[in-house]
Parts: structure tokens; sequence; C-alpha cells
């Protein structure tokens, strides 16, 4: 009986199911908050005959958002359930076939195979075990297994929205990778007006996707599918645009994304939600709890998210030893950073344990922190101490700063992106200027132009033939020092959070319109809105106060 | 107290478990349905000993099957728990070791090293890392967790049946592919009488495991483990001899499996469902539900199962090129397909709400649609179209055709499998035969002869030297047209389900003999006849009815 | 209320939470026994200040350990919540900041990249696809998957204990491989004073964290964080000097780790648990049960493990045809020990029923069985013959030597790793001595002396020179007859054995100083001591009797 809470109707005075109340005569505009019934029973209300229906047998009417779009229950006795969802049966449908008529339209004018997946481009120089397919394919396949299994599981930490963070976080992937195959495709693989695909178009698309789903995380059970699809809709290219402008023409690097991926996303997610705000949720609400084996589930994304974050930091890097670097480092800091964060759950709890939140997301800060540093010489060490420090500065994000940005700034962070995204890829930036500008041929031999691609000398170059020596087929750069790179990191840093957030808050404001249906404030983080459950869904919550004998007499 | 409705001796008038009722005389032969107790307190009944014992301490007897096999129960106040399930253990013990034993002996006789894999065969030609164990070894991994992790959580998506789905998978999947490795090595992997083992087999053996699994699918929680080990030492050489033949008589192209995997794995499937039909199943089943976490687990499975699809379709193919596609297929056709899913559940949904059995089932079938054509030059637009195909056909056969096989043709597919291999096999083999049909050497180039092997030049055509200067090493082939291999394509869709049908008919009936032990009707789809289960096994139920404090004073 | 057996003060006479009784006085010393509270209510005491503000507030004390270390818990009506849980608040996070600490230290003085990482040691002939890391990171990444995924969902096996299982393996695994990373590093990959890092580092020290964790499942739930991360600390040395003196001085064969990992990490445990010994336990403990979720959680768990073995046992092997047939090898016995784990689960239980204890533990004995002569040309019957003796071996091992071990011996092995490690290790010595004693140039061709790397002629040996010209790059080795290896694994099988019960009984001796804060009996196999748990945490035991409606009336 958590619907005891809505207000009256849901137990009449006589605790038995209302039947056959008829409603009639004109709306009552703007009364009562998000989320209380405002149709009290017997209130005038021009109701569309669905509507009806569900009223006469015994329905109830919630308000949802300003534009008064409706979400209508029917209360049977102990537990309410919802009649309707309107967003669900026509939007959904209509939203995701729209798109993929379009979407195939798409893929049949302008998409096709690259040259290592053309058959009429093999010849009888083509070495079958060359093909950039066994290079690609295996993070490829770790990263697909971050973004399905790791991060479903990890967003579907919440007691009564399981269903909602796996399979939703399964639809925008989906929705998000083809969308960005498309769009990434236009602005940087495209060659004759199509798109050349082959994995590793399908690896950055991966990315893209990323960067939604950490957004995903600030709004995490309070948007409806819908919203979250306009969301990957309007993200995607606003990210694609962002990533191609940025690499075009700041020329950064960025290898583990801490830039265009962990920043644009945090910053992205914190404008839609501060669009997005409800001051209700502030209060805390009754569903934003754990269970014992949601918490479980939400662990085991973030060991799947662990295992395989060496391989995302990776994927871009330059084959060889950038690679390989890249890999240690992301090992070390994840490492550090897990065992700093146990140790700090257990500082900042007030009984001293430790608290799986804690665990499944802290943990994970030094993937973050080490990533715009990671192909570089920065030594085992310093890799060691970012995993610490980003670890420390998400932990302290969790404990103060989100619920000062929830209650100060308007910004509901639910999973607290901007801990585990914003705070740690801010200090990866400074890492990565630090290396950029301690970076010299001591350390890198000539191998420094490689990795620091821009700093190479510009085509014409003495120093280039003579570099090209030691390093065949090294390209021609644009003659950068460090310090003018560590410049056009920090300018992309800013154009990046400022594109970001831009691009969020309009975004938000594009979720508010009324037919997309958002959640109303008390069926926020539950699955019964806009899924069919089981009947044992709630039957976690069996130990929890309504359930005891006073209670059910209300 | 679910037991309760079994009817009347579990809950006698008194509400105390019947003791010491000593039950005399002959066996009532042939009354009652399945499941129902057919031996009333007091019936005469001619029991053995062990019977007796039961039925002394307060048991209850039910029907089972035609041949009056007696599954026997002890009724203990509230809860009925089963005393004895004759089948596992005398039977399940005896069938594995009888097995193991006769494996043993053909492994030692017939089981060798491939060249790969054999000390004694490395020459100072060798070079250790051409070796085929890393070309194979990371596809085998991904189909490895598919087969394991992938279809044991699938396949655990019951309330009460979770250990059944998970461990008799595992039981089954392992006993699969050792016979696998057995027989399909005697056809496909024999030279010098002996069978050269090394990767491939053991990946190709997870396909003829695929199979079993896909066919256990129909009778999931209908069958005793002895009848699936039963199954799987019929279904592997049916399976074996069939792939044998066709790829040997009829050399078709199949990359993905859709014919010889899908089509075969459906209609053997359902052949033995047919056979094992249980009218009573057709009213609904207590215990056919799933939970909050079991949906979850199962979605969890669906992950690993769309994760690595691209691994399993394109584990087969030609290196290269070839791969490359299948692997891009593939997650296109996915992508599309699970797009498609969560769209089409909305719409077929009561109240617009989704279903996770869809997005546990329905999303994958794009991985099926895009197999028979996988490796060909379809282009990326075809395999999304594929995908939207696929998971429409898929979505229509779990509403409709599903139920109608149910009621009128007495074909009880537990999982759906003939929406989700079935009718997406077959697309899939039409979409292969208008690939074939429209494969030409402008879009293929000259490796138009090495995607499609058996249109290749015969020995001593000129055109074949001319071919070998273009790509060396092509094999000659039949020189077929393009007809006429779609024809032959159109024979082996017609043998596999004419041999898939009759193997399944006829395990069907093997699997009816009486000492199988298949469970009585009630105790379908309920870990507690063949496993020890926790205390809690049941408690997802607490919620229901039965629980309520009436139900506690009986 | 669980905890009413603890004794009276939890459940006082009329049923209310004791409120305001003051304690007074000196401490009673050594009465009662470990888990039993040792003071009454009223009982003279001298509480410091927070102890009393519990003990004001209806709390109550539990006695633990010799040295009277106290856990304090308040008692509140029906449950009893842990007030404070003084290891965790202090000794954790100051027990890993300071290792961290030490670690980084020791990592920016001693740790430094390997050739294959260094981006100054690349020059013109550096082939980047040729990097070490593509041959390691896939076998690497295979182990992250079972060390992290599945060894902590295999341990997360225990109703209440889930968040131990998971978390407290990821904290001791992370711990673990910082360690192992330096300790091995300085004898192992030591070069010019620094420690060359690349990932063959990190994939051996995640086998030195594979030792750490299996000593960890003979006392699961039975040790504080602060233990098992002190029990890190001092078994990571131990081990790394075990394994570097045996591979230096007796240089053994041992592929999969047989004597060297499970061995070792086996009877360092029982070493542990022997000194750890607590009588009580060994009636039973109320919470060392599992419940339906858990069980399935821990089987995925074993699944995971099941699958990348192949990757475990083969990534230390020589790369070709001695990898491939560990893949083999190790894929055939583990099959072969799951059958028989069925058939002999069916046979051991009382009922017929399959245990999912038994499918979660015995199935993987055919991976450690086969590991000592993994690599070596022992044919595929032989492997399956291993894993059937291995299996075997094992279920009897659980069945009836490890209750005796805990009441005759003091030995309380909680997962059984002497049964599924121990066992199975032994077993898999006999079978690698007998292999090497077989050995011979028929059958392995002059491949011998690179399997058999200590049994090629030394430097000098015209013998040598010949094989060279048939093995490029043939190492000298040190002359030794096939029945000399086999002395010296023996003798590495009792160095190694004898290494690990010392060390083992030291470290147990050590963890039971008194500031460790050992659980009191009563909290083991308890989440709840060391984590802040959801409300639910315990309602997989709603239909536990104390849930009655006389129970709630208290």
């Amino acid at each position: 009986m958590q619907t005891s809470r809505w207000g009256v109707p849901t137990t009449p005075v006589h605790s038995q199911p209302p039947a056959h109340r008829v409603l009639r005569g004109k709306q009552a505009k703007n009364t009562g908050t998000d989320g209380t019934p405002c149709l009290a029973p017997g209130q005038h209300y021009r109701a569309s005959r669905s509507v009806q229906a569900v009223l006469l047998s015994g329905g109830q009417v919630i308000r949802s958002g300003r534009k008064c779009h409706w979400a209508i229950f029917q209360s049977t006795g102990a537990a309410s359930r919802i009649k309707r969802c309107a967003s669900m049966r026509v939007q959904l449908p209509a939203l995701v076939l729209a798109s993929e008529v379009v979407f195939l339209a798409l893929y049949a004018a302008f998409v096709t195979y690259d040259g290592d997946a053309d058959a009429a481009q093999q010849n009888n120089h083509t070495e079958p075990m060359e093909n950039s397919v066994y290079k690609d394919y295996p993070f490829f396949a770790d990263v697909q297994v971050m973004i399905f299994v790791g991060f479903g599981c990890l967003l579907a930490f919440m007691r009564l929205y399981g269903f909602g963070g796996i399979a939703l976080n399964f639809l925008t992937a989906t929705f998000a990778i083809q969308w960005a195959i498309l769009v990434q495709g236009y602005f940087q693989f495209c060659s004759d007006g199509k798109i050349q695909l082959r994995v590793i178009n399908l690896l950055s698309a991966e990315f893209a996707c990323a960067v939604v789903l950490i957004s995903f995380g600030a709004v995490l059970g309070k948007t409806s599918p819908v919203q979250l699809l306009l969301m990957t809709l309007l993200e995607v290219p606003v990210f694609a645009v962002t990533e191609w402008a940025v690499l075009k023409y700041l020329k950064i690097n960025d290898a583990g994304g801490s830039i265009l991926i962990h920043l644009f996303a945090c910053y992205f997610g914190l404008g839609v939600t501060f669009v997005l705000y409800r001051r209700s949720l502030n209060e805390g609400h009754s569903k934003e709890t754990t269970s014992y084996q949601s918490d479980i589930l939400s662990a085991m994304g973030t060991l799947f998210l662990w295992v395989f974050w060496p391989s995302f930091n990776s994927a871009m890097t330059l084959k060889g030893d950038d690679q390989h670097r890249a890999i240690l480092h992301t090992f070390i800091a994840l490492s550090s950073s897990t065992l700093t964060a146990f140790a700090l759950s257990a500082v900042f709890s007030k009984n001293g344990k430790l608290t799986m939140a804690d665990i499944q997301n802290v943990t994970l800060a030094g993937g973050v922190t080490v990533g715009a540093s990671v192909d570089m010489m920065i030594s085992p060490a310093a890799a060691y101490a970012l995993g610490v420090i980003g670890c420390t500065a998400c932990m302290l994000g969790y404990r103060y700063l989100t619920p000062f940005l929830a209650r100060r700034c308007r910004i509901q962070d639910q999973c607290g992106i901007h801990n585990l995204h914003g705070l740690t890829g801010l200090i990866s930036c400074v890492a990565g200027i630090c290396a950029i500008l301690l970076a010299d041929e001591v350390t890198y031999g000539p191998s420094l132009y490689q990795t620091f691609a821009h700093r190479a000398p510009v085509e014409g170059d003495p120093r280039l033939l003579e570099l090209q020596h030691l390093i065949p087929g090294l390209q021609p750069g644009l003659g950068r020092s460090a310090r003018e790179q560590a410049l056009y990191q920090v300018a992309a840093i800013f154009a990046t959070i400022g594109a970001a957030v831009v691009g969020g808050i309009v975004t938000g404001l594009v979720l508010k319109l009324p037919f997309l249906a958002a959640p109303p404030d008390e069926l926020c983080f539950d699955d019964k809105l806009y899924f069919n459950v089981p009947a044992d869904y709630d039957s976690t919550g069996v130990l929890s106060p309504p359930q005891g004998p006073e209670d059910s007499k209300v």
C-alpha cells in the first residue's frame, strides 16, 4: 500500500474499491502539485472516453507536469494498478517506428562497406588475417559487454526499477548506436558521399552510446522511454558535432575520452536534469531505495565495467606500446581507486560500515581520472596516484556536492554522474595537460611525434624527414609546442562543456513537452508505470513499515 | 499450499497431515488425468515397499504418464514435500556414468590431436603464433559465454524453475558437447581413422550443443533430466548426420546456421513437444510465471546472447572480409530488431506497457534472420530491414501462432522457439536465396567464388586458372549457377526440416518410455522435483492469497 | 528475530526494548563462550563512553575472541541492529590508506615500463602488432572476468552474505594484485633495479590474487575485512617467495598451477582456518544457508569460471601447440567433471535430488585436476579421465572429509577448498608426474625439449646444436632425465605444501590479534556487520516461523 501516500481516493473510508464513479464537467486547472490526485471523486471533468472508462471502473487521475497531462490509475482495494500510460501505447511505437523508417532510408542511401568489409576490394595482395576486424573486434566485444551488461546492471540498482534500469538501458543503447553510426559516419567516416562501414564505426558509435548512457544516469527513473529516445535523438548529433569540431579544429589528445566522453556526457546530463527539476524529489522518494538483490545486481554491473575498462580506455589509442600503456594505466588506476573507495566508504559512513553505493560507483573513478593521459608516459606511479585522487574527489562529491547541487542549484543528479564523470573528468584533464607539458623526446624518444601527432613537424620541415627515418610512416603534424598543445586542450575543455550545457538545457526544454508523458513524481523509480510487472515485484518491501497491521487498516 | 489444487488429500477435513494410512489391494488403472492424485486415501493399491513407507508417513501418489508411473509425495501439514524421485536416484547417475564410460572408451580409441595441437608435428617452419588456436579461440570463448551463461540465464525465466533453467542447461550443454565431439568428429574431422581434435572441433560441437539447447526450449520444465539427456543422445547424431549430408551432398551457403542450426533445432523440438503433449497445460499452469528477479536474470541472459551473437554468426565464415561483414550484419540486424521489439511490445500489450518476455526473446530475432546471408554483400540496409522483418514475424508468432499451435495442433512450445528460430529461420532462408540469386561478380569481384565456393569453376576449367591468378589458393568448385545454388538451398531447407521433424517425433516417442519419470503436470516448472531447494525458494509467492492469515489456519 | 538465540537480553520478559540500563563496575573477564552475551543487564562493567551510550539506549555486548574485544549491539524490539563496528571505522581505512602510501612510494621508486610499453624503446624495426600486449591481453581479460565476476559471484552463495562475497572478494582481489605486482616484480620481473611492467606482470599478479581468493574460501564469512587484508599482505609474499624459489631452484613443470597455485592456496587457507578454529560453528550456524537467489548467483559465478578456465590454464604455457593442448585438455576435463558432478550429486543426495552446492563447486574439479599436465601430450582421453577422477575425489571430499576435518582436526574449511583445490591438486600432481615419466621423443618430437625445457641438453652438448637445427631458438637446459624431473616435481610438492602450512599458521596467529575485530560467532556469515544493508536484506527469511502472527505481537 505504498500508494496510500498519494492522497485520499486510493483508500476510501470503507476500504473498498470505489466503483462506478462518474465524473462530469470541466477540468480543474492547475490545482495541487505534481503527483497528487487532482481530481477528487465527484470533481468536474470533461473526460475523454477512455478516461471515463477508467474512472467508471474505480480509477483515479494523477496530475503530471505543468500542462495537465494525466496518468490514470485504477484502485482496486489495497493496491492501485495503473490502467493506461498514454505515452507508451502510441508515442513510443510511433517514435521508434518512424525513426526506423528514417534510419533504414539513410542506411540504404548512404551506408556502404569499407574496403576491409567489401568483397570487391579484395585482391591477390589481400591477407585475410590482416583485416582490421581482428584489431578492432576484441575491443569492440569488450565495450559491448560494458554497454549492455555493465551499464544495464549498474543502472538497475533501485528496488522497483530493475526492469527500467536494464531494459531502458538496452533500448537507449541500441537506439543511440544506430543513430550514431549515421551521424558520426557523416562527420567522420564519409568518403565519396558514402559512409564507409567497418567495425571501428561500431566501436565509435558505442562511445557515443556511452555518452548517452552516462547522461541517462542523471535522469534515471524520472523520464519516460519516449523522453529517453528523444534525448538520444538530440544528444547524439550534438555530441558528434562537438567531437568532430574538437578533433578537427582543436586537435587534442584524449585517448580515454575524458573530455569528449565523460565531461560532455556529464554536463549534458546535468543540463537536462536542471530543466527537468522536480522539487518534491528533494525530500526523498519512498521508492528511491535499493534492495539486497538490486544492490548485488548493480555490483555485478560495476564488476563488468571494471573488468573491461582497460579495453574501453585503450580501444582508440595507437596500436603497440601506446595501447599497452593505456591498458596498464587503466588497470592500475582502477585498482588504486577501488582500494581508496573501500577505505573512504568506511570513513564517511555514519557507523563505519561499507556502503554498496560507493562500491558500485566510486570504485570506477580511477578509470575516468586516468583517461586523458592514459596513453602517455606518465609512469605507473602517476596512474596509481590519479586513481587515489579521482576516487577521493568522487567520494567527496557524492557526500557533499550532490546534495548541495540538488538543494541549491536545482540539479538533481540521480546517479551522481557529476562525481563519477564530471569531477574525475576535470582532474583527468588537468593531469593530461600536465603530462603534455612534461612530455619530451627524452622520455618518449621519437615516438613523441606519434603519441602527440600534432607536435610532429609540419610538411616540408627537414626535421620531419629525419624523424621519418626513425619512424617510418610518421605523418606530418602541426609543429605545435607542448604549451600550445596544452592551450588547445584547455580550449577543448571549455568548448566541450559549453556545447554540452547548452545542448543539455535545450534538450531538457524539449523533454518538457507535455505529450511525452513524464512519470508523475509518485511513480518515479517504479517499473509498473512502463512495464507489465510480475506479481511479486514489490514483495521485497514486505518488511517495510506500511506492511504492518496498523497500516493495513488505513 | 499451492499443492492444494491437486485434490482433496493434501487438505483433509481436519487440516491434519494424514498419518499411518495403509493402502492395500489392486491398483486402479487409468482413472483420473495426469497429475491428479489417483489414489485417494483408502483406495486399493498393491504398493511396493518403498511406496508403502511413504504412504505410511502420510504421503500421496500422483499419476504421471499413461503407463502409471508414480511420483510420490509426502504431505506434512501446510506444505507437501516430495519424498522420492525415482528417475534421479538411479536413472540419472546410471545414464550419465554409462555414457561417460562409453565416451571415454571412444575418446581413447578414436580421438587424437590435430596437427596444430600435436607437439610431434611442429618443426622448424612452425610459427607458434600462426597456430589456428589464435584464430578460433576468441570466437570459441564468446560462444562459450553464450551457451553456458547466455542460454542458462535466459532459460531461468520462471519463478520456481531457476535452478532447472541454469543447471539443466549446464548439464545438457556439457553432455551435448562431449557427444558432438565424437559424432561430428566421425563425420567431419576424421582422418586415418582418427578424430583430429583442435579448437574448431569444440566450436563445431558448441553449435551442435546450441541446437540441443534450442530444442530444449520447447520442452523446458516439462521433462526430467534423464529425458533431456536421452533427447541429447538422440538429437546430436540426427543433427550431425543431417549437417554432414547437407554440407557434403547439397553443398549450401549457411554461414550463420539459419538452416542447419535454427530450423533443425526448432522443428526437432516441435516434434518432441508434439509427442509429449499435455492437455492440462493448455489451461495455464500456476507455476508458469516469472518473478521480478527471474525476469531480470533472464534479461541478463539475453544481453549476453545479444552481445556475443556477432561472434556466433561469424565464427564459421571465411576469414577476412567475409567475417567482417558477418559481424557488421549481425550487429545491425540485432539492433534494428531490438528497437522493433520494444515498439511492438508496447503495441501488442493490453495496456501499452512493455513486456519483459518480449525483451528477453524478440530482441534476438534479428540475429537469426540475418544468419543465412550474413557473410554476403547484402548491404547494411538489407541487414537492417531483415532485423525489422524478423522481429515483426517473431512478435506476431508469440502473440497468435504459439497459442494457436498449442490449442489446435497439440504443439506446446514452451519458450516459443518456433517464433525465435522457426519463423525467423524461414525468413532468413528466403533472404539467403535472394542474396544468392542477386550475387554477381560486379558486387563481389572475384571473391564471389570464395564466398560461394560451389560456384567456382570446376577443376580444369580455364576460367579457374584465371581466377586463381586473382585469388591465389582458390579451390575448384562445382561451377554452379546462382539459380542452381538457390535450388540446392531450397532442397536443404526441406531436407533439414524433414529430418528434424522425423527425428523429433521419434525422440519424443522414446522420451515417453515410462521409466524416464517425466514430471507430473502439477510439478512442471518446479525446481523442487529435481533439486534440493532452499527454504525460501517459494517466498516470492508471499503476496499470493494462500499466504493470508485465513490460509495459515488450515 | 534470528538474534533471539543469542540469549536473554534481546527478548526481555515484557518484550520491550530495554531502555536506560546503566552498567557500572569491572569487566567480567573470560566468562561465557564466544558470541554469547557476556554482559547481562546490570552486570558490572567499566564501559567506555561510546559503549555506555549504546548500552544506555538499550544495547547489548557480545564477546568476541579471547582478548575481550566487544561488538556491541542495540536491540530495538524485534530486531537488533549493530551500533558500532570498531574495526571498520578506524582500522580498515588506516590499513588501506597506509598500504596505499607505501604502495605508491614503491611504485614511484621501483616500477617502470617494460620495453614493450615504453615509447622510448620503440624504433624503426618495431612492429606495433607484434607487441606482447596482443598475445597476453586476451588471456588477461578472461582471467579478470574469472577473478572479479566468477569468484565474486561464487563466493556470494550465502543467504545473508552476498555483499560480503562479492564486495570483499573485490577488495581482497584489488589489494592482492597491487601488492603482488610489487612482490612478484621484485622476484621475477626485475632488471636494473627496476620492475619492468607489462601485461604479463598483471596476469602473473592475478594468479597470485587467485591464490589469496582460494585461501579466502576457507575463512569466508568468519573474518573481518581487516583480517582479510592482513592475510593478503602476508600471503602474497609467502606465495611469491615460494613460487620464485620453486621455479628458480627446483625448475618444475606446472603450466596450470596445480602445485604453485592450488596446493599452495589450499594448504595456506587450511593453516589459517586451523588457527582461527571456532568450536561453536561445528554445530551449524543459522545463517550458513543459501537462498534461492544466492544459489543462482553463485551458479552464475561457477559458469564464468567454467567458461574461462581454459584461458586460466593456458595463459602461461608456451605459445602454439602447447597453448592449444592446454585449452583442449582443460575444456575436456571440465566437461567430464561436470557430467560426473551431476551424477554423483544425485547419488549422494539423501533423496536422489541434485544439490546446487555440488553444481557450484564440484563441476570445476576437472579444471584443477588437469592442471599440472595440461600442456603435455597426455591424450584427450586422459584429460577426460582426469576430469572424472578429480570430480569423484572432490565429491567424496565434500561428503566425508570436510565434516571429518571440521570435527576431528579443528579445520573448518568453509567453501571446501581442500576438496576443490587440495585433493584435485594432489591428483593433478600425480598425473603430471606420470605424464613426465612417460614423455619421450616419440610422442613429442624435438618439441619435447621446449615443453620440458629442463630436459634440454646443457650448453655445449653437441646434441643441443642438433636440436637447435630442428627447433631454432631452443634454449639450453639442464639435461635432466624424465625421472630426475619427476623427483624435482615431488620435491616441489612437499616444499610448497610445507611453506603453505607454515605460512598459513603464522598468518592465522597474526589474524588472532584482538584489534582486528573478527566477527562474533553469531554474526558470522552476516552482511549487516560490515555493510549498510537495505531494509529487505533479511526478507528471504519471511517464511521462517518467527514471522508468524504470534511473533508480530512481540
